[in-house]
């Protein structure tokens, strides 16, 4: 597609900073014509670092001042009130004013979704934000929401997950009519907490492609491919990083196998190039960015640990929301679904 | 110790019956000589796999005919209406009937929850049953609980659970003063639901070494050894199928890096004998067995997919457990705390 695509960098967020959020950016930028770029910060510093890139003044480089940095453990009361003119507040900004079609920020999460919530507001007939992102899986991947947006999530809140999610999954994966399925203790109908039972009933009669219940295991694995898995965000979130702890814990006991004597290290010599074949299948960073759903523009945020291959990887999350116009098409859904249970 | 104790196997639970419920259990039957067996099932059957196992006959192996069987798919509710003659039911009579001392089963959890609290009854004080089991982790291992037996647990019962879950791992893993962490979305104090946030002001007044919120990732890696890892049962049960999703997926996709071409199918012959040492390391079939906590009398659930070695594992927790009375520890501790908290 030839549409032109503006992203505003939160430049300062994450543990890294510009170090990561600017070479990051511009290898998108190299890959893709027609996005540019601002961004957001330090104006001096961030001019240091697009020069120590080497990046010339250009159309598609700009940069927006911003006097203020969030920090990663700032509570979302206090950035909202006292860092107006922070990096992540104004790079949101740009988004609701038109100025940029999507912002992207490694910064804290819980910052993140109060400011992007207080600015952007929400889009009619949705209660509350999600945030969605992609697992790998034996299938290829799985898109599952919420991931600790929200807690406690009634029938109604999992329904709109679905909703959206299964919009954002048709642009991401480019596919009609994906499946969802609904994430629960056990398959069978009478298993489950009232809000997933009730959920259920809302998702058989609506027009998603819902498959009923699936357990934990379908995150990664499973019995069948699922592309879209919804959950509450206490649940996804506790559900996610027991996956990160698991791939760690294995991870830890592979190298002890492999370190233990000079016989294992000699094979860890060989078995290296394969290993790193495998790593890169589940490479977490090939999954970084998640996608804040439900808010009137599009924000995506990339974890705070985030080298330049995982940043750009929640960048060209942003890039593909915008081309396929992602926060339009959940509004014209939501307003749809709406306005068929009225009638 | 050399008390002498008596389990119940239910013969002909899980997905293979006889075949593995058998020989798993006279495998522990060698280790232990204070050990005694009540095959509970069809008595032909039993003996003709007891003959083929060349086990004579002996005051340590006895046969307890039942003429019913419970199948995976059964419900609780039918379960506790028809088939009181099930090898599963009958088993857990002699738990009540002070015959056995603990009772092993493979066969469907639902079903065996709920016989197991109808038969047996819970301890004065517990509100509710709670599934427990053990996970490998960095640190060693990591007892959680609940695992499925409740959904929408509330602050009281997730108190009752760290109250059970302490003296079971005081006494599985022989320490004094297990750290007890909460599971939550965040270790900051703000976060989580209702739920969380109330059951960490019980247990920050209790007796219990409490160490606060932790992570989903602290179920297998974390920051530090958390001994015993309290949650909801939906929660906990989402988190367990997603740590065994994610530990299938990396093993699909190192099989898959190793059978790529000949050059990694030779490697994959260096490394098979480094690999079987780390699969060991995170054997799930040295975790199975999950013990039901809060009833009057002691009952592990097997995985009903266990082979021999998994199912002795299960068999050998009930052992632990009756040598250190861990059931009447349970009962003693929970009137201790009714107590000082009514005074």
């Amino acid at each position: 597609m030839s549409t032109s695509s503006i992203i505003a960098i939160d430049a300062m967020g994450g543990d890294f900073g510009p170090e990561v959020t600017i070479p990051a950016s511009l290898e998108c930028l190299k890959d893709n014509a027609n996005l540019s770029l601002i961004f957001v910060g330090d104006e001096k510093l961030i001019s240091a670092h697009l020069k120590a890139q080497g990046q010339q003044n250009s159309e598609r480089v700009n940069i927006q001042h911003a006097t203020q940095k969030v920090e990663m453990d700032d509570s979302p009361a206090k950035v909202l009130r006292t860092k107006k003119d922070s990096s992540m507040r104004v790079a949101i900004n740009l988004v609701r004013d038109g100025e940029a079609d999507a912002c992207v920020s490694a910064g804290n999460t819980g910052a993140l979704m109060a400011t992007a919530r207080f600015v952007l507001k929400m889009i009619p007939g949705i209660d509350r934000p999600a945030i969605i992102s992609t697992l790998p899986s034996v299938f290829g991947h799985t898109h599952v929401l919420d991931l600790g947006a929200n807690v406690d999530s009634g029938a109604e809140h999992l329904f709109q997950f679905g909703v959206m999610g299964s919009e954002l999954v048709k642009a991401l994966d480019g596919i009609d009519n994906p499946t969802v399925g609904l994430l629960n203790i056990g398959e069978e109908e009478m298993k489950g907490n009232e809000q997933v039972k009730m959920a259920a009933q809302l998702f058989e009669t609506s027009h998603l492609n819902y498959i009923g219940f699936v357990e934990g295991t379908a995150l990664n694995a499973g019995s069948a491919k699922v592309d879209l898995i919804v959950t509450d965000g206490f649940v996804g979130n506790v559900a996610l990083k027991s996956i990160e702890g698991a791939a760690k814990m294995i991870g830890v006991a592979l190298k002890e196998a492999l370190n233990k004597n000079l016989l294992t290290k000699l094979v860890a010599l060989v078995v290296m190039p394969v290993l790193a074949n495998f790593k890169k299948r589940i490479d977490p960073r090939l999954y970084n960015g998640a996608t804040f759903l439900g808010l009137r523009g599009t924000v995506v945020k990339s974890h705070g640990g985030a080298d330049i291959v995982a940043f750009a990887n929640a960048v060209k999350i942003a890039e593909v929301e915008i081309t396929h116009n992602v926060t339009k098409k959940i509004s014209e859904r939501v307003q749809l679904v709406l306005s068929e249970r009225e009638s």
